[in-house]
């Protein structure tokens, strides 16, 4: 193979003269900041990217409209921005999610990436800044300072949007397990210890109840990030913004991507304090919890087949061990709770981040974003496969549930109101020494007659608020 | 001095025989709790106390009304609870805050409080439980399970009022000090380097607007603690619940307590999954972060008094030094962050306790209010000292920020719409190097005749959305 | 009742005049800080008071065999330290474990009381600071940052001596069940799926190593203890400290506390830098983590008893429930869990004030000292309850567990080197749905004759390691 | 383009047949997990399929070696191992990072592709598992529940001994500044107020003294994963595991990688606690934590430059905005910030996989090892820009520094043993409140002569411990 030999053009910047490979489309700025932060190894979310040329894109249209922008330099800047966000041109976004210069690098990456672009549909060589200037054209109006936090916003909220889809199948599943399994009569559990009975159907309906709040939680988070400082410039006090543009940019925003967008009463606010996004991260990981303590439940439920719970089967999806045979295993409960520690985990990189905020801006954004986009994305994949790969396919052992709830001590709760609590304890004690059937015992000592204990001990009418044959009570 | 002979009581539980101190008001099964669970050496804090006493109240009335407890024995036991809510007999109840059993101890050293002063209010003798038995007469309709997670979101719930209250007075005390500062220009600060002017009244302003967005979300989080799940019982399937106390349980409770409480939709899931206290313990956290960054410029910004930014002034509360004489130290800043450190630990706590939950209950509700109610409150108490000992008291240092701007170099930036970034850039550069002003260097080089750079140059309008000298520009 | 008229006389400060109760032993100092942070409204905890005398004992040892103190206040010092560490006057110590300034106000609220002692004793007036100034004398060669942080340093090294004896008790209690149930033969679970048999003695030893590790991690957590800053005064440079002082000071505490400690290298980085306390508390995190997970599985094994596991029985310490009869819960490990999260979230919140320390000196050392001690202790008192109240009393359900055994699928693994892995898994799977013996089917099907297959099948081969019936490989 | 069309073999697994592409090394196993676990879109680390290549060649050297397995399938398999650890066929190891089942996946990739690629070695078609089998051929001996935490941990040591450089470059630069700059004379600063006297050269030891003690705490955290379970199989009990393998496997691997490793002493413990991970997470953290105090510091120290600190210059690494000319942002201490909170939210994502293991088994070991993998790379990277972007083009303002504490009052801490601290105070007092010199004030009011003065405020003496013109005190 013969060597291919690069060709460089030069570029400079406030550190000095620099060789970039000709036919990049980034510039000395982003090649800088790429060797500058070798943290990941990973190049940013396509979302992030996207979202910063929607700005772009916006802010070009409104420069324009202000007659502070060629139609021609602004109308090629809109056809670069629209290319990227099709999602093109995004290998030449190369700098590190994880990067100091609180979004700068990405900022002008993203700014010379248009530029060269834009320049190149102008019929100009790229790294011609003349014909389209990175600052003072692509840039125009704005700093990192806005634009970068508000193409976080953005992303995350895009990626909110597509988490709620997927929990709102995820509730839907659930309330279907629910009414299937609402004849399947088992033993609650408190504590690990048998409590008294229930009905599957009814705990699959609580699942859901627990999804249900996420999603309302999820929808006011979306609200959390419809607030931009667009505008607000370097440091939220719209510095070199124009004041037409500053009332234009967010409301062209909103039109490019679709998006209810509002701009920030106080942008000065907006710019330093990051507490949206601890406020989202936050719901997040609260939904995270729920999903964790139901999965927990369904390996719980699950556990056996012969020396477990065994009350539901999962639906087999891989070969459990590569030792022993036959082992089918929860997996997809599994990754989902490892997506909850993620986010947990997440939560607290993004709450430390957000606290460590200093005066006019927080320069820490970039680590808020990786982390906040990871947790919103995982959650939406996890959800994803629980609801194909485990929920919609779970059975129920009703057999074993009802053998369980029979067998049990726990349903002499009922007897209460009846015996009281102390004669009851009595003989749950007793039964509990000598294996024996509750309701044997009680017949054996007469404490009530067969009748009597059947209608009291009815299975069904324990997991419905009552008193169990109450009637005879007021006899 | 003559030693007392302790009299002591005979009482049984399920584990046997035991000797209680005569005289005491909580029986058998508090003191096994109390023996079992010796982890921090505290009690339960007051607010949990007086809302479970609360809930007892209110199930006497609702037992009573539906006919299923005497007057008498009703009566007594409301007696018993007015007393403990108006802040009596707190000294019997003797479980650690961090205990196992899901809340039984607390609810059971409860149990037995009520039954035994309501026993002594019938003229009988403490552990006579035939008068009044902590089962099956003050427990009556409930469970542990029911009353133990309504007893700690009532006892948020009250703290969560008081810490809004304190968010309101800092809310003011900010408005009052961006009014007050709103004359004193200074330089804005990004990433700790010179960036543009800023007035201090606009970054008071700022942390404001975060606050006034803590206060909505602490608002909503009250809601998140409005939702009972009173009359689910054990599993909260309702067993031994009479449907007429189910009914009136939680409208009875509204009343007995003046808070607005409304019953859960699904008193299952409302039993089992603890997300709520996850969400508000987000929200707490949230606004401790705003806080703590708040807390952080309040630092940075009166740093030295040579030394330092020494842009403002924090009263001084107390002798910084036990060495160094005349140090004053922010004293009151620093107790808000660490109270905000102490805040995002618990959050943690809190959340992997509710992760934790199996199946029908969530046995780590104790750690979890445990903590709740510390962060609460320890953020009402770091509010309170922050608003009075600090942010009232605060003075500007206006001829020092005003000489810091002139000094800057960051004004510059408001050259960029007349002479471009790169032009610019240059020129701040050399200011840099050579030390000297910005004004200077580009009078010397004829880059600008004086009139026109004092006109862009102006700090006020760089404190404002605009082109500086937009005017200069169109010509 | 006659009111008692408080009596008050006149301190003052760098802020100003104070009335203090006459009668007190704190000074003006101590109530300004009282007032400034009402934050938890606990006191410090009894072993950072008594490590603190003790460094103000050693200092005024030093001090008077450098001629820097007179023997008379000398003496008069050391005994009013003495009364301290004793556990006397403590209620004077009034200020906040939650408190801003780095822990001057405990240090000068510490001066006060010991400088208000020995004027006592040297038989002068409370306040007469002419007789023994709490900075000329009691404070002298010290700074609040180099006493705060060690007297820090040697509450938690006596402290984590005490958990470590706990952690020698559960590791002495495991390895005794260890081996009382060496022989109990059950079948060993994998993500919560049948796996393969084992012994329950081998669980228990399995939890007893863990805690060996811990306790080796403990150890060693006591030796970044042992590094003090004393005598680098205010910011580690020893100024004002003489050099005689210097050299004789750790050597000195050492002699009056009985513990082996050492001055740190370089005392500016001790004074500035708390990684050590980052590492103690990551080593009490990583045993809380093995106890957390010895929990769940003791409430997993416990599980039922009708309903679950039923592997082991917990001894019963309390009625489980208010309202349902029998039930006895896993409260001991419950207890434990909590404890487990409490400190994991201190640990954050440890983590968080440690990285916020800014140049010389990190003013978050309260909140550190507060989380680390409660985290030890906790951990110390859990363990203690652990032992005493759950571990000793466990007993076996051996012919459950071998029950279980005979009927599982899981040990068809040890077929895999006779009739290989694929050949094992239909056999299985085939099982599994039948719901029968995998002996019989194995017969059934003639696979392997009786004799053979009892070889292979051997369970308490299977807990060792080795192919099982490898001779009949080799033929 | 003609379109490619794909060519399919045909698998089967316990779940069925499935067709898989035909020339793709990876199996059905494989493509299930892939298809399960879409969770984060990445592929394993190189470093933990490089260490399961690895122990399965060590395993299968190992099974020659005691005659279970033929010497040719033997060679096939090493030689596959060997192409895999050269990096070549990873492209293949298409799970995700964040799976279910405990690693089996990516187990069942590696036995897959190995088998495959010796399969083709020697000379049969891919699939064809008659020749080479990955269950009981390339997997013979071993469990995913020994061989994936066995990976996980040799991928962690060999990523912390590659930390360890960095930290050790990150020393020596670090000490070589604090000789550089042994003779800038500055103000120290405690809780950001000016206190006393110290040298930069001073700070930056300092730093260097606390990165030391993260070597030597990273060197015993390779101690930690030193320790392997290979030989306990499934669950420790070391089923299915011949003698001589167990006693030789270690060993084996031992020489095929270099690296130091032993067998773990308990294997049920080594399979089932995860402590270990635990540990290494603290102590990668402690270690974070020091590299963001020093961070921040640095960005403090050289805020500005004219409104700032400005007492030391990081090297200029990249444009500091888009918007404002001529500025420099401290990039790289952000970026290494950023890393640090990275890691501490990675630890309690660690904590609480590792606390959720469940009886023979933690199921959760893929999150554990995809952060604490990023933890320990992140950490690298962070601490080889930081030396080799920032620290070693370090310069200092010693003017500026100088300056600062000839203008201090904190200097006057140094006349305490000489006037008292309360006079001292007094002086300090009015020098603030009246903008004046200290020593004028001192000298004006004939405190002490000039002389004399001199002497006592002489700034490097203030450096040093030591009483300052202790002869003075002394006459």
């Amino acid at each position: 193979m013969a060597a291919v030999k690069t060709v460089y053009r030069s570029e400079h910047d406030s550190i000095g003269e620099r060789s970039v490979p000709k036919d990049v489309y980034y510039g000395v700025q982003s090649l800088r900041a790429a060797e500058n932060f070798h943290i990941t190894g990973l190049t940013m979310h396509p979302e992030i990217i996207n979202s910063i040329a929607e700005i772009k894109k916006a802010s070009a249209i409104t420069n324009y409209e202000i007659g502070l922008l060629d139609k021609r330099v602004a109308d090629a800047i809109v056809r670069a921005c629209d290319e990227i966000a099709a999602g093109k041109l995004h290998e030449a976004f190369i700098v590190d999610p994880i990067q100091g210069g609180a979004g700068t690098s990405l900022n002008m990456n993203a700014n010379e990436v248009i530029a060269n672009r834009a320049i190149e549909l102008l019929g100009g060589e790229k790294g011609d800044y003349a014909l389209v200037n990175p600052n003072d054209h692509v840039n125009y109006g704005q700093s990192t300072n806005d634009v970068f936090p508000s193409a976080g916003k953005m992303a995350v909220l895009k990626l909110l949007i597509r988490a709620q889809i997927q929990l709102e199948r995820l509730y839907a599943a659930l309330t279907q397990k629910a009414e299937e399994f609402d004849g399947v009569i088992k033993m609650g559990r408190t504590q690990m210890q048998d409590a008294v009975p229930i009905r599957l159907g009814q705990e699959f309906r609580a699942y859901s109840e627990a999804i249900r709040r996420d999603i309302v939680r999820l929808e006011r988070a979306q609200d959390e990030m419809r607030c931009l400082n667009m505008g607000g410039t370097a440091i939220g006090t719209g510095i070199n913004a124009d004041e037409q543009y500053l009332r234009r940019i967010v409301p062209n925003l909103s039109k490019v991507t679709g998006l209810r967008l509002i701009q920030a009463f106080d942008l000065i606010d907006a710019t330093q304090n990051l507490d949206e996004f601890v406020a989202v991260s936050g719901a997040v990981k609260t939904c995270a919890v729920n999903l964790s303590k139901m999965c927990n439940d369904l390996r719980l439920l699950s556990s056996g087949p012969r020396c477990g719970f065994n009350e539901i089967n999962l639906p087999p999806r891989q070969n459990g061990s590569s030792i022993m045979p036959g082992k089918v295993n929860p997996v997809i409960p599994e990754v989902v709770n490892q997506v909850a520690f993620h986010i947990i985990g997440g939560d607290m990189t993004v709450t430390m981040a957000a606290e460590a905020g200093q005066l006019e801006l927080n320069a820490f954004e970039p680590i808020i974003f990786y982390h906040l986009i990871q947790s919103v994305e995982t959650l939406t994949y996890a959800v994803h496969t629980l609801v194909d790969n485990c929920i919609v396919g779970i059975t129920a052992n009703a057999a074993r549930c009802k053998a369980m709830v029979d067998n049990s001590v726990g349903i002499i709760t009922a007897l209460c109101p009846h015996i009281g609590y102390e004669a009851a304890a009595d003989l749950a004690k007793r039964a509990i020494e000598t294996g024996g059937s509750v309701k044997d015992l009680i017949l054996e000592e007469g404490v009530l007659d067969e009748e009597t204990l059947e209608k009291i001990l009815d299975p069904y009418s324990m997991t419905e608020p009552g008193i169990s044959a109450k009637e005879l009570l007021e006899r």
